[in-house]
Formats: C-alpha cells, sequence, structure tokens
C-alpha cells in the first residue's frame, strides 16, 4: 500500500526541525515521504504536489515553512487533502511570522496549525497518526499505546541532576 | 449511523463565533453535535467527553475557547480523536491569548489550531470535513464541489458599492 | 499604450482600502486595472496573472492583501515585475499579521511592503508611479508637482475646529 | 504537623526554574512537597491531586508551566486551595505564552500569576509564605526578617566588579 | 471583628472594574474597604496604609491599576500581606502595559496577577477569599458552595439567543 | 554610464547586513555606490544626497537603518526617486522597532520595506534589479536567468547532514 | 520675554491630543508657541526650526507624531534644546509604532518619551515646566501648587455614579 | 558648587547598562552622584532621595530600572526635578516590560523615556546635559563640541572588517 503522508518544508534549512515528524511516523510505523517545496521558488511543484495528492492516496500533508511562510496554506489551497502546518522558528521574530502567516488563513482554506518548532514538527506527526487512525485500528492501538507510554514516563518527583 | 463530529465550547458567549463551524458543516451534509463543555467549571464534563469519545464513534472534536483556553489542550490530552482548536477573540488581548494558549501544545498533544474567531470557526468545519472526506467518497465530492463553488464566486474586478 | 500597472486585491472586501491606490494614480494620470486575484480561492488566476505580467506591459503590480496574506509574495514568485504590497488591517490582529505575512519574504523574492491599511494603499500608488517616473519625464513632473503641492498644503500652525 | 505547600510542575525540565520556590520556602522554615503534575500527560494525577488536596491539608499549590501551560489554571478549577502560577520561560516565545495561558483565567478560577521565569518562582515562594503567615506569627516574623535584610542587603552606591 | 479585605485603586475611574470584586466578595459573604490610593497621586498614602496593614488587621490587599500600574507592587514594597493585583484595560495598549507593569515584579515582592480587567477583578475576590477560606471553615463551604453553582449553571447544549 | 543604484546606512555596525544588497548587485551585473548617510548624525549629508539624487542620475535608492531607523522615511522626504528600506536587526526588540519605523510611513512618503535582517537586504538588491530591468532588457535577462537558477538550486527531497 | 516652549506637531490631526500639553502650560502660566512642523512634508521647515532654536530662545521643544513619527527624533538631531517626544495613537498599531519610533534612538540623540496619547501630551507640558522651573523659582511654586492640588483631588474613597 | 545631576539605579546589576550615563556625563564635564535605589527593597530611600532632592541642589535625576522598573515613576512622583528614564534589557521580554512600566506614566507625572539598555543610558546623560546646558553657557559650548565631533566621525563609506 502507497505512502499516506507527505512530508514537505519549504527548504533543506527546515529539515532539523521537520525531522520530528518523520521520527515520530516512524515510531508510529507510519509511512511517510519528504520533500522539498517551496512555495516561491518552486511554485509549480507545489501546484503538481497538491493537483496529484488525492490520486495519489495522500491522506495528510504536513507543510513547515518559516518567515512569510506561505506553504501550508497555498497547498491547502491547491488540494482538500489536509494540510497540517509547522511554524519554523525565525531569527528576528523568532517564528511569530511563522506562525501568523500560516494560522491566519481566510474562510475556505483551513491549516492544521501545530506550535512553533520542533515541538510542532513532532505534534504534525501525531496529528497526522491520529487523523489516519480513525479508519485504522491497529495504527489507532499503537497510537494509544505510545500515549500510554508517554503518561508512564512521567516520575513523580522531579530531581537535581 | 451516528454523529461524528462534536462541536464544544468553553461557554455560551462563544456560540455566535462557534456556529460558524455548525453552518459549515450544515452545508457539507455533516451530523454533529454541539455541547458546552468548559475545562473549569465543568471539568467532569470535559473528562468524560473524552474518555468517551472514541466509543461514542466520534470522529473529530472541534473546540472552541477564548482566554487561558484550556478546553482544546486538556481535551487533546483526554482522546486520541484529532481535535480542531479555534480560538475565540477576547476584549483585551483580541485572542492572541486563546491562540498562543490553543497552539503552543508541548510535544504528545496536538491540537489543530485555526484562525482567531469567526474565520477560524469556519475553518474548522471544513478541517473536520476534509478529515472525514478521505474515508467518504461522498462527502469528498461535496467538499470539492463548495470549494469549486468558493472559486467560481469570486468576480474578475472590484467594485464600488 | 497599455495599462502598465495592476492593482490587484485578494477579495471585494479589501477594496475600500485599495481604491486608495487607484485615486492615487487617477491623480498623476497613470493608467491602471483591478482585478481580483485571491491566492487561495483563484491560484489559477493569480498564476497566470504573474505569467503573463510581462508580455502584457505590466510594470508595477500592487497588491493588497489580509491576514494570512499570500497574494503579494506568491506574485513575486511568479514575475520578476516589481511587487508593491499592501497590508489589510484586520479584526483580531490589525494587519499585523497581514503585515508579517507580506513582509517577512525569504531571498529571491522581495515584496515592498507598504504601512498597514489606506495611507499605505495611497502609498503604493506613489510608489508606483516613482518607478514609472525613472523614465518617464512628464509622470517625473506631475510627480514633483504632486509632493510640492502636498508639502505647500500644511499649514504654519494648528487651529481648533 | 503536615506539609502545607505543594509545589508541582509539568516536566522535569521546569525543575531549574521551580527550585527557586523551594530555596525559598527553605530559607523561610516552610516545609513543602514537590510533585511532577502534567496537565496533559498526566491528567489523572493532576484530577487527584486537586480532590484531595483540601483533605491532605494543602493550604498554597504552587504551579509551574510552560508554553501552552495548562496546570496552574486547571489546578484551580480542582480545588479552592489557591494557587500560585509561575510561566516558564520558553523557547520561541520568551514565555509570554506561558504568561497569556496562566494570567488569562476566566471569572471563577484565579491564578496568583508571577513573573516570568526564576524570579517569578522564587516570588512564589514568597507569596506561599505570606498567605501562611496569616495565620502563622513565628512564620510572620521571619517573613519580616527575611525581607528587612533584603532590603538591608543594598549597598548606598554601584561599584565596578 | 474588623475587615480583612482591602480594595485599593489608583483613580475613581478604576471603580467600574474593581466593583467587580467587590460584588464577588459580597456574595461570599466577606466584608472589606474601599480606598483610593494612587501610587504617584497620593504615595503618603501608600505609605501609610502599607504600614499600618498588619496592625489593622488586613489579611488581603487587592489593588488595581492601569498604564504604569506601581500601586500594586508598591503596596507589596511596603506590607507582608499578600497583594492580589488587577491589570486596569487602558485604551492604547489594552491593559498590556498594566499586566506588565504588575507581575514582572523582582525577587522579593510577589504581586498575585490577575487577568486584565473585569474577569481579573472578580477573581481578585475569589482569591482573597480562597487565601481567608485556609481559616474559615464557614467561608470555606460558602467558597465550595459559589463554585459548585458556577458549575452548575452550565447548560448542556448552546442556543441561539 | 553612470551608477543608478545607492546603498546607503545608518552607520558602519550596518554594513554587515547592507553588503547583501551589494553582492545580489554584484551577481547581478549592477553597478552601485555605498555610503554612510546617519539621518541624525549627518542630516546635511542626507539633504544633499537625497536633493542631487535625480540629477546624478540615480534610480533606486537602498536604505538600512536599525531602533528608531528614520533614514529611509527622510531619503523618501527628500527624492521621488524610489527608496527600498531595510529593517536591521536589533538587540532588544530584534528589529521590529526598525521595522514600524521604517514601513509605518504616512501617505506621500512610501518606503519599499523589506524583510528584517540580511534576507530583506539581499532582497533590496533583487527589488532595485526588478526595478531596473523595467527599461533595460539584458538586466531582465540576468534576473530572469537568477531566478530560474534559485528555482534550479531546489533538491527534491532534504537530507541529513 | 520671548517664548521658551515650542510646541510642534507632524499634522493638524495630531493638535486634539497635542492641545493637551498646550492646555497644562497655560495652566502653570508658560508661554508657548504651537507649529505644524512635518518631518515628511516640510522638511525645510523643521531644519530651520531645529537650527534656530537656540537663537530664537527657545529652551523646550514638545514633539508630537504618529506612525513612523520622525519628527521628535528629526528636531533632536538639528538642536541641542531637548526635545520631548509624544507618541500619537494611531489606527492600526495603537501607537506602538509611534513610540517605537520616538524611544529607540540611536547613542546621541535622546528624545525624552512620554506615554502615548493624551496622557503623555500633557506629561509633556509638565516636563517643560519641570525643565524650566530649575531657574525660575515662581514657575517652581506654581509647578508644586499644581502638584499637590492634584493630589489634594483624590477622594478617600470610589464612588458609584 | 553641588553635584546637579542624581544616577540612581534599582540594582547593583544595572550599573554595567547606567555607567554609560556616567561616562556621558564625565566627557561633557557635569559632575554627578550615583546612587542604588530600589523602589521595592529601599522604599524610604527613594522618599527621602526624592523628598531631599530639590533642596540638596539636584537639577535632573536620572533612573535606570528593568521589569516592573517602577523606580523612574516613583521618584517623579515625590519631586519635581526632572527624571530622566532608562529602561533595562530584561531576560525573557527585553526590556518590552521595563519600556511600558516607565513610560505609561499618568497625566501629571512625567518620566523622560530614553531607548532600552545602553544607547538609552548614554542618552539619559545627553539629555541630562541637555537641560543643564539651557542655562550654563559653557556646558552649552562643550555639548555643541560634543554633537560635532560625533557628526564628524561619521566616514563617508563604509569598510570591510
Amino acid at each position: 500500500m502507497g505512502v499516506k503522508v507527505g512530508i514537505i518544508m519549504g527548504s533543506q534549512s527546515d529539515w532539523p526541525t521537520m525531522k520530528e515528524a518523520a521520527l515520530l511516523l516512524d515510531e508510529l510505523g507510519v509511512r511517510y515521504e519528504t520533500r522539498i517545496v517551496s512555495a516561491h521558488r518552486t511554485p509549480d511543484r507545489l501546484w503538481s504536489y497538491g493537483k496529484t495528492a488525492v490520486e495519489r492516496g495522500l491522506q495528510v500533508i504536513i507543510a513547515g515553512a518559516g518567515g512569510a511562510a506561505h506553504l501550508p496554506g497555498m497547498m491547502a489551497s491547491k488540494t482538500r487533502v489536509p494540510v497540517v502546518g509547522v511554524p519554523i522558528q525565525t531569527r528576528a521574530l523568532s517564528g511569530v511570522d511563522s506562525l501568523y502567516s500560516i494560522v491566519q488563513m481566510p474562510k475556505g482554506y483551513p491549516v492544521a496549525t501545530m506550535a512553533i518548532g520542533a515541538a510542532g514538527a513532532a505534534n504534525a506527526g501525531l496529528m497526522a497518526a491520529g487523523i489516519l487512525a480513525i479508519n485504522d485500528p491497529e495504527l489507532a492501538a499503537r497510537l494509544d499505546a505510545w500515549r500510554e507510554a508517554l503518561s508512564a514516563s512521567i516520575p513523580e518527583e522531579p530531581k537535581d541532576d
């Protein structure tokens, strides 16, 4: 069966952040592809990625971008496949620019926006898994187990290093 | 077949905003339920809503909240059902407080955050529909039609009133 | 001779702001066209507008948008014609979202960003005229006169109504 | 006599900040317990901590959290014991997210919010001591002495290192 | 028995907000006094209010202020009685100025900061009651009842007006 | 033929950022001059630079400044030559002060504002080239090639270091 | 004896705010002049106002401006006469733009910045009076009396309307 | 003749910033005193410093503070001697908290606010000198010379290191 999750990002420099999404999907046994798709530098790649997403069987697209961060929103314009957006932390504005550019979409084109940076990327993986789990009981079980393990990992008391 | 989308909100005063999500789901022929679930005032209601979400067949939960806005994140803690969060616009901080409280979730508990206010609520409905459409070809077709109609409604030129 | 300035905007609701650009160009005797081009709702229109801008003889494109405000940046991705961006004031975030989404463009795709709202739209008209005036001495003279008239209009002292 | 102050935090990584509260209580001779209670990862632990707080004799709960920072507010929902909240400094948003999520509580569930970071944690210890001192004259005397010593420690003039 | 709660504010214009604290204390049967104490205009009044707070039997001081908002912090400097601070909403900066000036206190002088505006003032009343309830079982019972009534007042579903 | 682009900045410390504009113009074969022109320290230099810009043949002025950042706007007041503004990143406010001071110009005096920092400076070079390319087919061709090369440089997939 | 205080502002629309400075000086018996001096529209007027300030006997200049707000800082560049700056409240950014543009001056050119809006304008009048009072015992006495009257005007308790 | 300028600050940790004010006054030959005066830790020292300022011959008070930063405003409440405020840069909020707490003073008590950090401290020295220069022709001449030297120090062109 084909890949159901696409992880895309605006540039190679976003990969250290977006890798967290990939790692999470690895942990949960979800197959994915990774692509660099720049809204501004490769708009035609964006176009064709979006236009073929449904027929290629993609069910969730995770898109990370920083600054003006048009990638997630433009992808949401080109396909009805749910888009999960990850605001990359930026130098001057710390990712507030990325966050506003991704989350403040107009009516018609939602982007499921996550937290700024690495935690947001990991959560994008979890959100994708949660969406796929709706119709995949085995993945649902693995996700439940992952969540239980996270809860179980919390110690009772803080301790000094 | 049962209701697959739950629209919950922290208080009655959120309804004028959250109604936009309901209207969108009406347009797309998606059944839903609406509930007031306050993270602070009715935490036990939140608990049981979250704990029973899977068994009740909910597939997406749309949660709107303002200010400290703990509802979406706490719901994401209680169930693996994807949670779509809508930051309600607030008086002093215009919803920036709601946005930060909803979107800045720690690793493990994603909330699919939408834009502040009514556009965000409408988009929450579209995001829910997009998720359900993955396994519902008829809904997918209606969603595609909705999107095409939106595009077709845009005139070529602006005009004075 | 053809139209050299295109004024585009994301929706009809941007027109009351963007009209200020048109009025300024009227005052300066610069011909222009006005179009609604939505980055999300009519991406193909955006594509073809950008792709044909050079051959159609456009020399400056003024683009207004609010919220996630992808229009100016996406247009800058599709054409080398200089793009002047106008951040529309928004309800929750007062146009800070529009401003960040327009101004924080990555290397390669500049958008000449103006102030938020009506003053920014008027200035977009002046910026377009200033660019065209480089090779149009008559327009340069009219622009100089406009500027001198503005300076001359300032009274010496404030007065009560 | 039992412990009257509980210091709780969302994760081990909050301890270097929250330790300042513990150190302050040590200085003032106030006994306390420390617990990791995550609103999202261990919601049931939060529930039971809150539900048993009164009967266990807790008189003040100090809660530190970062980002979406739901812990202090959710604890305030579960018990009438006064909750003192400490916004942990965060990477992208410097703790403004933590601050807004903690302080902007709706009517009914106050959280006594302190400054962002280590100074806020130390002050949480002082606030707890100040509350307990209302009915503990010996603690009141120690707190008065602590305050006088702080005032007395300030030199008259600044000096170079 | 004497009054245990002082509600103070920087000016008459803060009263419409601060009245919410008074109303809450009325509901809970807690006696209080109200005073205008301006940090800048009546610093000596602030001094003597702070200096005599303990001997007059005050157990909590609720202080509201807007803008530079020095009142709560200066009061915390003059007495060990716990100070609860309410940031008044302001015209230009919406109370963010008030919030920062109240919450960002240095180590040594905590102010228990509430939300901006009326909800914060009401919560200041609740926080005061929660502190007094530690040693007043009857007030504790009334506070529990108030909280239960609030929870019970939440309807199951939102409804149109 | 004379120099058509002036790159000016408020101080030597802005040069590491503004050099990016120079490098871009070098790549595109556009001649330029570089000057330190401080709005506050050398206002007369600013005056004469602006007053002689047209007669000296300048067609675009790139102006970088930080903090109060008056240089771009004051230059726009002194000449109709298009001014492209670059907000320099600052220590305390990260360049938000520079951005607001440059972009929020009143009607009459547009500044084509770029992103904060180095990306903005590079884009200022591109914007200048784009303006000159309107009447310089060879430069237009070089700019097109530069843009195509940028697009072509983007790999298909991200890779680990 | 001549006028010692100049009140200048960027446009007629600033007068309703800046009038507060004039009213304060009237109350204190300080003579002043009022002028519209726009940094961008009438830079030469700014130049000559600054250049002649000392010889004309001005001892304090109060300058109000909004948005990019270059007037106070440019005036400080042209004269050593102390400049008091008043940030005018703006539509989109509420005067935060004005504040940052006025206060964030580089080393060499201080502007004595006041609060945003009408309170800041009134305080500019008081600051001017305070400066003049250093060498004017009669004005010092009037200023002391004004301050005492302000303190005396504060009632003991708030009251309902 | 006595000292005319007092440089005060909230704590020893402010000295590396405030030393810039002292250095500037040294350069201009203005005598000053330096004191640590904490609004919260030594309020009585603040009181007596303010109350005796006029009789001791102080003509300008420079006050630096960070965070809640009450020192400048409280000093302005206690004396009519002009107070120049310097917002110290802070860890979490970068000095925006200090800036708002210092600049947003209510009508009646102006603080001449400078830029955040070291540049602001240096400018506080210059502002003090500018105020004293009104009645001190020799200082005025030295200040003019300092300003001319600053202008003369600016090179024509930037250069690589």
